[in-house]
């Protein structure tokens, strides 16, 4: 750039895009502007990395234009005149299809197995067509034809060099599409040695819905990268983290978790044998009600009620079978919670998991009648205050808030076993009863009119059933 | 939120989307980590603005929650705790089809007829299903829903109200869309006397690739405004300017010219009648050729270079109807640049445009006939820069250049007009003739094999077509 711009605010860049039409029409802006007097320079960016053989038109001005802008800008502003005049930078585009200018029908045809490899813009088609790949595949691909030395208009990038990587939505492509791209192009330059300085990732220069992505590769050296970093007002640029991709930690996949140590306390003492036979007996009990909760579920919910507390009922009877579970009542809520998480699945799997949870606090520090009592009432807090749902509102909590009630007798000096839990499970069986003549407050149901509900719900059953499956089990060892 | 977070970096607080899922998992997330002592305050967002009535499950969390998570990181940071506990927002989104969650189907089915109101971000189906409308329109039964105070999930916006405005992309919406919504939503919203503090226009909220946008509205004081406007490393915080939208000095589309003032110099005096004739026979001469230029662009280019030309004739006629020219050359020469950059189109309007304008620059102080060379140089040299052409590339400059070679010789002193534009003419006609003998290297046809051009270049013979038709009216004028 010449003199003209040796002091800030004397004059106007035009940093042009290197398309025909842009040239021109810039240029005679330009030419106007000078006939009356005002300085005006003009550069004309031309990044394009997709023709091998280059024509007089040479490299279309592509998304590196959009880098160009930030450096010229913060270079002018710095120094008085752009610090830089040439660049090393490439781009490469990529889509599932093409796009629609406005009343227009789309400006090329793709088949739905198809991607176009080093596309414009304005939606002119590309110079490759290759058939779907995955997306490592596919950035390969592309990375490697930006970068090979045989291609004129390769942007010269090797090991040990350092880079501005930019992924670009062309404008339709999803958040998550973009990621996976940026993620793979990431993996495959620090695989060939290349320094990631920075890495941009959003929408920079779009061509309307297009759904693909170009990339970008600026090489960089600390004076330059001092311009990406400086700050800008500009709204469209983005709060990039001033320190370099490559070397910053970064977490893939979460490593898969060492075998757990046998637990300490597991031994086979008697309660945790009675423990085992009071899971055993609620795993069967729920076995034998598959068909009636999902013919009670298909009059209200989605009909796999049952199926869902099969599920966990089958979980739990195979995790029985690998090892014998905790001895204390607190650890073994808290696995059974985590094991209900991740095999029960759905609202009741999380339900159960912060009903058993919170229920596994109060029985860390004592495990007497109170403090089963206490467990009830901390599973059912977290279970009201996370679910939403109260009493009444014919949901599981219906019948475990019943017998939670009873089991308040629990606290009382010298309170039995046995016969509050009998009264807390009819109390529970009654609850889950009445719940067939209530309007459903929360959970699917609640989108369901109250005319169409006239059977008890389901998960209240279930949740009967598995207290009178412990109470029977407890009743016929004398507990 | 409570004295756990009264210092800072002394505990974690979750902000969870109003979901029943959400709410579950991180409440069960929250009782984990304080069942092993780790301090865990949770917060839960509900901004949805869809549902006019209310289940207990409540307002879900939408794109409002970004703004929640900037005002309470950003007040924690600054005072240990969150500034704010209680937030008047309200969200609605549109879509114009569904999204699809990878590997499955659309969430929900759409004709091309329809909107979809009151989405949700998982992809779940609206509450409003209408007929496609305007922008306005849509942008109008939005924000009228999201403040109806009959609606309990309103936002409570009326006249006078500050507001932060976020137009969300959903997902796969374009930019061009999105500045279409929000320029709509802005107005709409200034024309209820709401004055919009902050706005804020991206994707920040996405349904994978949904082609939709969310409304969002945030009630705002100066307090709540200084936290939005906070410094921030988060990535995907845009740049937002600090200032109010509102009252801003904005851009609509361009006003109508002022209707231009007679030409003080537009007198009909003998130049300006030559000039009209001159002009009068460059148009019937292109009228003419219409047929002939299409035929030689079909070979080469798209054929529609003679329909080109006659579109600037017929542009150039009836500007002659509306009122005399000006006398001037260099403002001739300028509105004439105008008029085919308007008319004429494409990259032949561009070119001639840029062609007229820099030759008019010689002829602002001179009108001899050095100066007309003058000018002809300048005008070639523009084309040359701008255009990437040089003679020899079979486009309309070799006929141009070659004629300027011949008017050198105006600038000898004592050079004749007649004889030096006479063999001017004759070296055009000759060169135009010769591009049927050359290569494309640039414009259009460059994309052709040079096998397949056999014909001359038909904006060259244009060229020289009208370079002959000045020729002949000065001849007949015996100027």
């Amino acid at each position: 750039m010449g003199p003209l711009l040796a002091a800030p605010a004397v004059g106007t860049l035009l940093i042009v895009k290197n398309y025909t039409g842009d040239r021109l029409n810039f240029g005679l802006a330009r030419e106007q502007a000078r006939a009356e007097g005002i300085p005006v320079e003009m550069v004309v960016v031309g990044d394009d990395s997709a023709f091998t053989v280059l024509k007089k038109a040479g490299r279309r001005g592509l998304c590196g234009t959009v880098l160009i802008h930030k450096v010229s800008f913060c270079g002018t502003a710095a120094n008085g005149r752009p610090s830089h005049t040439s660049f090393l930078v490439g781009t490469l585009g990529v889509s599932l299809s093409s796009c629609s200018v406005p009343g227009s029908r789309p400006t090329f045809e793709l088949s739905a197995d198809e991607v176009e490899l080093g596309l414009g813009i304005h939606g002119e088609a590309g110079v490759l067509r290759i058939k779907m790949a995955t997306a490592d595949e596919i950035v390969a691909h592309m990375l490697n034809h930006m970068t090979d030395s045989s291609n004129v208009s390769h942007v010269p990038v090797q090991s040990g060099s350092s880079v501005v990587l930019m992924v670009n939505n062309l404008g339709g492509l999803s958040y998550l599409e973009l990621g996976i791209i940026a993620d793979a192009a990431v993996r495959f330059l620090e695989g060939r040695g290349v320094k990631i300085a920075r890495a941009l990732v959003g929408t920079f220069m779009s061509a309307l819905e297009m759904p693909g992505v170009s990339l970008t590769l600026l090489l960089v050296d600390e004076p330059l990268l001092k311009l990406i970093d400086a700050e800008t007002t500009a709204a469209a640029w983005p709060n990039v983290a001033k320190v370099s991709v490559t070397g910053r930690k970064r977490s893939r996949a979460a490593p898969a978790e060492p075998p757990e140590a046998p637990d300490a306390t597991a031994a086979g003492g008697a309660t945790s044998k009675q423990m085992v036979r009071v899971l055993e007996r609620v795993c069967t009990t729920l076995l034998g009600l598959e068909d009636q909760l999902n013919a009670l579920d298909r009059a209200a919910g989605d009909g796999d009620c049952g199926t869902t507390h099969s599920r966990a009922a089958r979980a739990i009877q195979g995790w029985l079978k690998e090892s014998p579970p905790p001895a204390s009542p607190a650890q073994l809520l808290s696995k059974l919670s985590l094991l209900l998480l991740e095999k029960m699945g759905g609202s009741s799997g999380a339900l159960y998991g912060l009903f058993l949870t919170a229920a596994a606090q109060p029985l860390k520090a004592k495990t007497d009648l109170a403090a089963w009592s206490a467990a009830m009432d901390a599973g059912l807090e977290a279970m009201q205050k996370y679910g939403k749902a109260a009493p009444g509102d014919r949901t599981m909590l219906d019948s475990l808030w019943a017998a939670g009630q009873e089991l308040q007798a629990w606290k009382s000096p010298g309170a039995n076993l046995l016969p509050v839990l009998t009264k807390a499970v009819k109390n529970a069986e009654a609850a889950a009863e009445a719940t067939k003549n209530m309007e459903a407050g929360a959970g699917r149901a609640s989108y369901i009119s109250s005319a169409r509900l006239d059977q008890p719900d389901p998960g209240a059953v279930a949740a009967a059933a598995i207290l009178r499956a412990i109470l029977e089990v407890l009743q016929s060892q004398g507990a």
